[in-house]
């Protein structure tokens, strides 16, 4: 496995590998891996000749009091692991920014939901992919389905500036009790940790009653956001129901529906979802 | 020579060119041929393998009340003049817009001259220019001086999203009695056309004094804005002094300072500009 931290030098390293008709699938990632992440890897092999991951916590994606500074870090264990699941370059950046001016914004679909919380958020994912994009010079990049609106977003982005390169979407990993595996999990406190899987249970329950032919999604929202809300330490940033992969307000079931959610424990914040119709 | 109109299409065939390790140069162009773009051509050609031509209006880059439909279109003129420089594709989109969302913007250097005028014209020029980049996949780009501050947009983004992309700068070119050429000048009437050259004798008439050493740029302008202000169906845009390529408003003369001015006839829009200190 190769770690490559120039910007010229895996530009180079692309085009080579491009002049030899190999399949670059990428797996773009801010590091501190989980088994959600390695599904990315996993998916990727199976449909490229090489793996390139990119290890990057990018600043202009958080807001001024987010949690920027205190989003776990490590890279010894991350190249570890990298290393065991068949990555071959990691493309380790020390600074992607000198002074920027340029943003690539998609508008409308980054209103609603994380969008609407963090307002400046989608605006630094999609210029960050941007730039990898065209530093990776990937056929395909995958993407996990835990972050719903940022595929959405990201597909759109693909599509309206031309990128010659396919999206693949991975599943929502999940622990054993239900959780969705993220980053930030190894934030939370044992007792938060514990509870947190309230997201995942609440949308379980709006997907019985949905099942069971129970289409009020209002009145089951307000059931759900109950649920969040006698939690203990659990304080609701949004539950949303939204037409996907469009995030317009809808009041009922479309040809696909996203259900989202995002909570709070302490400064942890967590995000969950599921997509109905697919 | 070959007319592509598909962008998958083009894609590939873009593909194969950097497979069999030819040099892409591009010349984007709104059509409308004159000498100034068969100058970007000629120098596509010294710099390149395969030259690709864009001949794409694009909507995004004009105001609600600017000339979209009016401005000259001739394919067929355009086709011959293209094959006769030695074009070897050209890349003619019927469109390039699909309910499109995403828009690259470049921040404070499109605020002031044009930018200020026409206050979407350069998001539209940048979000066309990473279309057509991503679609053409050239090695090298040319463009003219006579945009200078979409000159100045351009290197920005590619600086900032990473784009693998050397953009060549082609110098003004300029009729026999100054004018600089553009698509527009046609729109002109005769005797409009013949005061049209006011813009160039005004930056030949700065241009001069501060050789002789009359650096008091407030005063020359002022001077300038006059000669347009005297010229009979004349009406004055802007005439601004800016640092370049950072367009920066200065009083006095900087590394590399840029003097631009656009001006009307009638509803004609011509621009020029010189640059001192290269």
């Amino acid at each position: 496995m190769q770690i490559v931290k120039n910007i010229e030098r895996m530009q180079k390293i692309a085009d080579k590998l491009r002049e030899e008709k190999k399949i670059i699938g990428f797996v773009p990632t801010m590091g501190y891996l989980h088994s959600g992440h390695l599904n990315l890897v996993k998916l990727a092999k199976e449909k490229s000749d090489i793996v390139v991951m990119s290890i990057y916590v990018n600043p202009t994606q958080f807001g001024p009091n987010e949690d920027f500074s205190k989003y776990p870090r490590n890279f010894e264990r991350d190249e570890k692991l990298a290393k065991e699941e068949g990555v071959d370059i990691i493309f380790y950046p020390e600074s992607m920014y000198k002074d920027n001016l340029t943003f690539v914004n998609v508008e409308n679909i980054t209103k609603l939901l994380c969008g609407e919380s963090r307002p400046t958020h989608f605006r630094g994912v999609a210029t960050i992919v941007s730039k990898l994009f065209n530093i990776v010079k990937p056929h395909l990049a995958v993407f996990g389905q835990k972050d719903a609106q940022q595929v959405a977003v990201i597909q759109k982005m693909i599509d309206d500036l031309n990128f010659d390169i396919k999206l693949v979407l991975s599943p929502i990993i999940r622990e054993k009790d239900g959780l969705a595996i993220s980053s930030r999990n190894v934030n939370l406190n044992e007792k938060d940790r514990k509870n947190a899987t309230i997201l995942v249970e609440s949308l379980r329950f709006i997907k019985r009653q949905i099942d069971e032919g129970n289409t009020n999604l209002k009145e089951l929202i307000e059931q759900a956001k109950k649920m969040i809300e006698l939690t203990p330490n659990a304080k609701l940033d949004y539950y949303s129901v939204v037409s996907y992969p469009e995030i317009r307000k809808i009041d009922k079931l479309e040809k696909k529906t996203l259900i989202a959610l995002a909570v709070y424990f302490g400064k942890v914040r967590l995000i969950d979802n599921m997509i109905i119709g697919e």
